[in-house]
């Protein structure tokens, strides 16, 4: 006879924008939250009552969390949302907030900050997912498609392909475009999280930019290697590359030459490479 | 010391058209196909030659399965390619391979059908995904995107809703519209899986159309227990419904009666039900 | 000295859902509306009062004039809308309404339609655009990303590509997969739109289906030429055909033969093919 | 009896990376070309021989053509690509060339520019438009997608918002993110075009940054007043912003205080104004 082994609901994409002043200088926070809430779950296949927190009642909450809670880093208000759904509803055992954060840079007026007027970074997200039951918490943060390119100093990805009579691995090494991304899990909530956040990205941008002559897979595991050294209370660090390909001119038009000059962008395949480094 | 715990590559977005050509009478395949591969992991960071299989490797792997297994359902054709993927590269230890299929339909001239000319289906699409180690094999199918609309019969999510003193509840109990996914797991990989896939299809529609007065979660469980009553070759059915919001337009603009007959239509956020089936 | 002479404002993706309920049948009409407004161009750089239109009174005007004229085709919703922007706004000298609607596909249960319940189409969307300045209406219907695909029987665009020594024209040949775009103008504002609108998609469709052994653009003129051959109040018709490039496998990858059973899909760079007919 | 009145085919979405090398110090040009091309019109249906370019034949004038001239600014490499079209097809009578660049910014190493590595810049695209016949020559450039955000500083867009019941003009007032596009016509195909565009993205910033108290259509007016007066080769100049809507969360939440402080985004609608001036 089936049964239910699994039920979750939840809302995502909840999009919004907090305002922090401070006098004249404003701080933009462009957030978007998603929740997914999992409730006890009844052997029968009718809905027990109150099973289902209703969508505006979650996005209601989030809301007025935000008002307290959004004006700094992600991971406290992540942290607040869930701990006031799992006492608002008792009928959820368990519940994750993911937290995505857009950048905006402040604008200059003759070479002067102005407080309230911003330009919006690039593709990259600041990201955190917080999960918990009610008595464990875990916090994993990270950082999304942060569009990486390197023009030149790059090995092959393996032996094989010194040997490819195609030619088009030659490409491969010598240009490098893909979104990099990265998930790290802290010891414990109680971090102060934006120092973290800054420097496991400054160890991936200087990382990227000085490993010269070694593969993706060397260069994302040296990052991760740097970034448990650097920072104890990071227990884990995934770090995933998806390339783009591009491809010298030449195997597509005649009369080319030097074709590593000109290479043609295209969207698909996309090549991934992920590695996970523990604390062992 | 850190050390490395997990380790995968691959491609994804590999897409490709096989025409199945009967005489005249011609069948397009339109496939996207993704391959994740994982080697044993080594304790230190640097790389065991031949650990990552080249991505141009992968994508002619594919391309040549794709002539011989790609002319019929997806699941035999993912099962062609993880086994090549494992016979080929042995310092691979695990794979996982992705097919995706967008259906066309055939065009007709004067009632008549055409043999060579077709018509895009729309956002749906059939999904498999096959993982394999060498011993054992797991397939899971699926449907994705199927988008659906009640334009009535819904009941509210939960009786909490009814004394809900913003209304905006309301909205939700009279319209429904997302995009329905749903994935099952066979209990073997040699079973015939055209009809299980239609078999399961019609089950959702039907259900869908037919399941007045119930709430979202109580439809995708009746899904499940139908489709596992009627397919013993299936072990669990996951069912899901990504909800867009649609408002009554009284909420936003003045003067409009009736508000049940025009709804305005919202991207975000989107309100998830998840639900899980086994068989017990 | 600098003056500004044009100026226009509007709202553009005001989505809707209107529900037509005849008893237990209803009908939805998914509808995507933008208004772009222009009012008298002063001189100088200072706006005028009342020059422009806010948002949220454009939005409210849809939505009431929804209530009343979206029950049935987008043009005369269109029209509607336009008269009274016109009509309230006097100061706008000229309004130009587009309308795109997404067509839904009725449910059946057991080989018979059910009232309320619906799964949607394709990319395909049904548009119109009316501009007026309150004396002159033009109408202009049309069909956006039709999605098409010809697996045979189709002429090399020219003969130039015969002698192409990269070979890679011959893929061209024998596929064509590809968005069709189709506008066009009527005589007049009093149509009657539903019959024309399906009348210019019928011939579309089976002139594509049929015009084997002939190029893109001839397919094109083909369908032109019958669509005004057919409808009068036609005055024009300019019809796209945007193609992506699917190429051979063999190019590729080592080892395919028989490279017209397999062609890669990829989605750059678009070819563009655009005609325009008139009755002369 | 029909005619064929126009008649264009083209290759859009030829995305390139040309690298620029100098010594180890390498500079990356992301471009994405279209060209759009028109022969003269028979007045039959038949194609007349040669009508079409190939798109593979227009892809590689591109290739080329990106070798010789692709290396800095994105003007004269759409001008060397029009002139090649025409010179090379002389059926041709019309040739549009587009081309959008990324821009992506050199990363550091310990405060120190590292010549091979670098980060995408945001969703900011420069952009020119070449048109030419053979004798005259239109050159138009511009910026597309500057995302920018006041948070404080801007008057509603018109004195009837005062009494707007709904109250849902605040937000407006409040907050204003959007994305701002500019293109303006050069005197001249003979211009050192890298200076004029980074005047005119100066002008565009620095008035938005400092535009207080103003309406959005009284900023886009300066911007295009300053820009003229600053640059005699400027023609003409067409500034647009689409908004997008940002309400303020007491209007979706109760319990909500101060709610100036918290935004709710949305994607739709999409609040547009353009204005375009002109030297007189």
């Amino acid at each position: 006879m089936p049964r239910i082994t699994g039920s979750n609901h939840g809302e995502s994409r909840l999009r919004m924008l907090r305002i922090v002043r401070r006098g004249d200088r404003h701080d933009p926070k462009d957030l978007t939250v998603s929740c997914r809430l999992e409730s006890a779950v009844a052997g029968s296949l009718d809905e027990p009552p109150g099973a289902i927190v209703p969508g505006e009642a979650v996005k209601n909450l989030v809301h007025a969390t935000a008002r307290d809670a959004a004006h700094g880093e992600i991971e406290p208000f992540a942290l607040a949302v869930c701990q006031r759904l799992l006492h608002t509803y008792t009928q959820i055992t368990r519940v994750r907030v993911e937290i995505a954060e857009q950048v905006w840079s402040r604008l200059e007026i003759g070479g002067k900050a102005q407080g309230q007027a911003f330009e919006a970074g690039g593709a990259e997200r600041r990201t955190t997912a917080v999960t918990s039951n009610g008595r464990q918490i875990a916090v994993v943060s990270g950082i999304d498609d942060l569009l990486l390119l390197r023009t030149a100093g790059l090995r092959a990805p393996s032996p094989r392909q010194q040997d490819d009579p195609t030619g088009l691995q030659d490409g491969v090494q010598r240009l490098l475009a893909g979104a990099l991304g990265a998930r790290w899990t802290y010891s414990s909530p109680d971090v102060t999280f934006g120092p973290y956040r800054q420097g496991v990205r400054h160890v991936i941008v200087e990382t990227f930019a000085a490993h010269a002559r070694h593969s993706v897979r060397h260069t994302l595991a040296a990052i991760g290697d740097v970034a448990l050294a650097s920072f104890p209370e990071i227990l884990d660090i995934t770090l995933s590359m998806h390339e783009r390909p591009y491809r010298p001119a030449d195997l597509f038009s005649a009369g080319v030459e030097n074709p590593d000059d000109l290479f043609l962008v295209l969207d698909e395949p996309l090549g991934t490479v992920e590695i996970t480094v523990e604390r062992s």
